[in-house]
């Protein structure tokens, strides 16, 4: 937490009492049935947390950037799946303050601060991967009650549990996106909305990301969100991987520190010493504690500069917190297993689950690949595309 | 197979068959299940294959070690738990025909061979680290039936499936292990035998290895194998690692295989190529596969130099190929997962129960670290410590 | 320069004009001819900067250490050799204000802001390795005109070119050294100081550190620095690895950004677009501009939190700083050559010093080994030795 | 030499014993210099190897390739300069055998064999990226005494020692090298050939291979070798590659030799043990060995299955064989100089110029992004475009 005001430690500390009382004892439960952590979210809803992102004056806690990492963080550290559907929900709020209109935004921010609905955001489809082309398919279209949606989504995330679906959309199937890309809230109740609800995954499980038809959904009028082509011009879809960021980060400090307890307590015969008097032991920990330590300064930085940057700059942020957090998280969980020994594979220990999330979260794009050319770009004074974006794994 | 000859060929073609056609078709239910893979075993046991370390005049294949590790390592690629109990099994009948008498022999050969027994091995225990120290609480004594064994026993491999199990002791509880050290076969159905079947892992789920309990089991006189102290002065001990070796290099190549296989058949739009065709995808899996071939090219020499090594040189051996094998093995399942995209993360996905699997099969022991110290003496000319040796993953 | 005030900047803005100005010109020349880089102490010295670490009172910049490691860190993208034997000197000035009495601090300081003298500090031995025991063969002993110093060091950094060498002696040759480490401060020109002058090295070249001989070397009772045992007490060894880790990142920036201008220039056929537009060329930049970014946020971080921290504390901001800029800067100054290409080789191109450069310095003390253990030993609670020091590359 | 007749044995052990007693000795000197190993030539020549790939009719030694691999690599043990000059000179014999006329044949071999005369090859241009397009400025043209060569080379390898330069050309400046690329053997005292003699680098110093114009430089008819466009389609390009894996590992090897060697002899105190007793030192030298070890195998294999391979698969065995040497070479030339400390940076000790020499090499194309995009490739089934070639480090 460091460069936090006193003000801003509060809520980060608040949130970390809320995770470790009520939401890190159930995550192991979640992980296990696949299902929405419904009970997590009340917690979270009950302290307005499901409202981080969502301006003051309409009820939410307006947190600032470097907050809302931090809170997204300390979530993640207790559990990932929590983390993941409340930054992807915030996240859908970001784009209601940008876009919507004051009728929408106390329309759908109500729903949130009011009565704990939780939003979604589906962008991936079967045939386009985001990672390398942003293109939609499902298309949106004019009807006489407001609109009508169609198409395939993958990785929808919060399928059976939010109350609302962000669904990006191609405006009457246009695929230039500069033109076409509307972002469309599409009620969990409205007919049409179709899910064989599989989705049985090494890890994020408890995101429920199964697939989903959209089969001529009629939406109202006030469903649609901005001109068409708005959505990824304001500096929020950037976001997304920020969040991703703190949540890879958060989940790896936890598996860290559990680790680091465990070499503490576990005493090994016949010299009767904890485990952390072996040097090799020291030198693992040593040597992931000053790579989780720099990926956490570099989150840190990001989002202290977020407010003021613009998109582009923003896209920069995103991608240096983001790729070093992927790195660093995926080394962590991996090695920190070994460091534990054998009982590292054990299900009764977090760090098996850290492992499995960490890999199924870092799948989320932009891809390292796309991140680096997009971070050198950059250094090279090259106008970089935007970052890629979407709800759910980046699909190959 | 580089280096095999005709007849060796053979030999992995047969068992390629099986694996294919009956062993593989099983992995995702046994996996999920986390039950020993009974089917698989008899499948391997008509044709031979629990033989497969059982001299041929005992009824056994007799193969030699670079057709043994072929076999394992094409067995992987399809049931990473059927090749580990398998090799395990073998590994004890490496013991029985380097210690045992002519009588144990044809007893224990023949309840292989003939009634398709499976045999375990069991050194780890609760309070001791073997990659640490080689140190057995387990101890045996005389007993006017024969001997009487008394312990607690760590990743029990095959708790609950195989007939016989190999338990590492101590003699009159003797702490140096040079003097003391006493393997004793114990019937599964020796009364006294208790465990609580907890065995729920990341991954191996299948070798079912949970905690036992020996509560003073009596045992025959014909029980004991050798010598107190003998059995890592044989030059078997050392043979677990080939074996791990090839086991974690069969799971790395089906997981870069199907990857492959997956890049050349998922079309992307809007360009409508294979994923094949990125020079990232590209670069990626030529990375992994040139590093799964120097792997295999070591794995393959150790095996073919070992008939003619002492047992010092066979630790050397075992350590180079187990070493590389176990780097080339995390890095494959894990980068294969990005080079598959979000949908390499879905349980349907061979690569899914790889990535689990590796990271827990590679903690058996002993750890990276001591592997390149004991390499690293060897190249230094240092006498170097036995190679440390235990049925389950190395409790830390 | 994030993180400074703007009158922290314009200090750091000096140093940039003067570096870009007069040293970095004379860095070539220095290194192909191994010899102290003079003139650069000069031009430094004329602005104050020999006496950046040396209290306002005393007549010099008196810079925080945030400051201090910006100006470091600056001098060394344009010479590192110049940084390096700055900061040796700036290290000896914080010992003479710390261990030093009044009329020490009047005539050492004085030497420096008035007459440009360079002090040097000498701690390696040649049978002694500072990275696995701190210990001093070097021996003072009373004398009726002072002290007496008889010994032999080794990486004697400035041995013809500082007026001052801070020698790091027993006390009677006490083997403890919390009860016998002394610094004495012997003047160049005493007689008894022998070097053969051999330093032909890789890089850092014009360090020019050979071994001295210290023969019965006589001197004045003022010579010896604050009570035996007390030199590693009062947290300024520590920041000897601030220093590197600064000197270090500084080499890796100049070098990052020679080949980003390098690849911005450069046109190849038949395309005749710059190497810039090369995908694998921005993946390649992106990485380690990410990575040198990360590393630059932990130097800056260490260097705020100094101030405040105890001698424990210190280490750990070092070991931290100075891993991360070893790792980083080691993979920049060898990648980045990659970049360029076959010129990258070629002397007239700055990248081909940072690599020399880069790895003959960063074989300071401590190692990457004994940095990680410390890390790691903090993380897990343990108390942890002092951080290793010595005035050379560590000698194993 | 695992893998090697006695036959084969005892040529590389005269070349060894060649390397130890002549070549070694001398290398400090060349690479000082910056001069071809001309002494080092000599004593090649007199016992035949100058003639390494000259078909024994001709009175070469006709190695086949696994022989000679071997043969390079143990020369580079003692000089990386001696060994890639005579590598250069042994592929122009290649290209001579595959597409010479019996008179040229005899011409030019007889040229080796009884003057010792060496051959250049000289395909680098100052405006093109061989790493990412074969494409030749220079042309040659129909001249009333043969031909006429004009153009500018880079990397132009013995440009002062070798007899006679392979220069790739454009048939009368044809852009389409399938059609136009046409070898030329010019001999180095042909007028119009002029060079500033500019080569002053960090490694790979006795090279000697600065720029070199041809300016209208007229040379016989029996000058050109083989119909335009046949150069790269007869399976001898790739072995420009086979050799420089050869070299790097040849290069690496030594410098893990050296440092083994002196962490045997360099006893420290207070403990007067050797570094080699040190936990740390062990695992660096055994990591450095498994995968020295690993790369020679990968080597070895490839060149014995280089005989029976066609064109494109040798494209592949030296690719493979060349990234994995490439990595291990660079890596092991850089820790080995920690592991040796500061030392390490000495110019008496073998590995400073190891360092320097192997960070220059592995610049030769084609660069580890197009070895790991052709290696993807195949593994991919993807049909992989020529091995990318040039006489020099790739020009980015």
């Amino acid at each position: 937490m460091s460069g936090l005001s006193p003000s801003q430690r509060r809520v980060v500390e608040q949130v970390e009492r809320l995770t470790t009382s009520s939401i890190a004892p159930l995550a192991a439960r979640y992980d296990g049935e696949g299902t929405n952590p419904v009970e997590s979210w009340r917690v979270l809803w009950r302290e307005g947390f499901l409202g981080a992102a969502i301006p003051k004056a309409y009820g939410g806690l307006g947190l600032d950037m470097p907050t809302y990492a931090a809170v997204i963080r300390t979530i993640a550290r207790g559990c990932a799946n929590t983390a993941m559907t409340v930054h992807m929900h915030s996240t859908v709020m970001r784009f209601l303050e940008a876009l919507g209109t004051e009728a929408q935004k106390r329309k759908y921010f109500a729903a949130v601060v009011r009565d704990g609905t939780l939003f979604g955001s589906w962008g991936s489809e079967p045939a386009v991967s985001l990672s390398r082309t942003f293109l939609m398919e499902t298309s949106v279209r004019r009807h006489p009650d407001g609109w009508v949606v169609d198409g395939v989504k993958h990785f929808c995330t919060m399928a059976l549990g939010a109350g609302y679906y962000l669904i990006w959309c191609a405006l009457d199937g246009e695929p230039d996106m500069a033109k076409g890309l509307l972002q469309v809230l599409v009620p969990a109740s409205t007919p049409g909305v179709e899910t064989d609800g599989k989705w049985n995954t090494l890890g994020m499980r408890a995101t429920f990301s199964p697939s989903v038809k959209l089969n001529r959904c009629v939406v109202g009028a006030d469903a649609a969100l901005g001109q068409p082509g708005a959505a990824t011009t304001v500096g929020v879809v950037e976001s997304f991987g920020l969040g991703y960021a703190a949540i890879y980060l958060g989940i790896a400090e936890a598996a860290l520190e559990f680790a680091i307890d465990y070499a503490k307590k576990r005493i090994v015969k016949p010299e009767n010493v904890p485990v952390a008097q072996d040097p090799t032991v020291q030198r693992h920990v040593g040597e992931l504690r000053a790579h989780v330590d720099a990926a956490l300064l570099v989150l840190a930085e990001s989002a202290a500069d977020w407010e003021q940057s613009d998109m582009v700059q923003r896209g920069l942020l995103a991608n240096k917190a983001k790729y070093l957090a992927t790195e660093v998280s995926l080394d962590v969980t991996s090695k920190i297993i070994q460091v534990v020994g054998g009982r590292g594979a054990y299900k009764d220990y977090l760090v098996e689950r850290a492992f499995r999330d960490v890999r199924t979260a870092t799948l989320m794009p932009p891809t390292v690949d796309r991140m680096l050319e997009a971070i050198g770009k950059s250094a090279l004074g090259i106008d970089t595309p935007m970052f890629r974006f979407g709800s759910g794994p980046q699909g190959a």
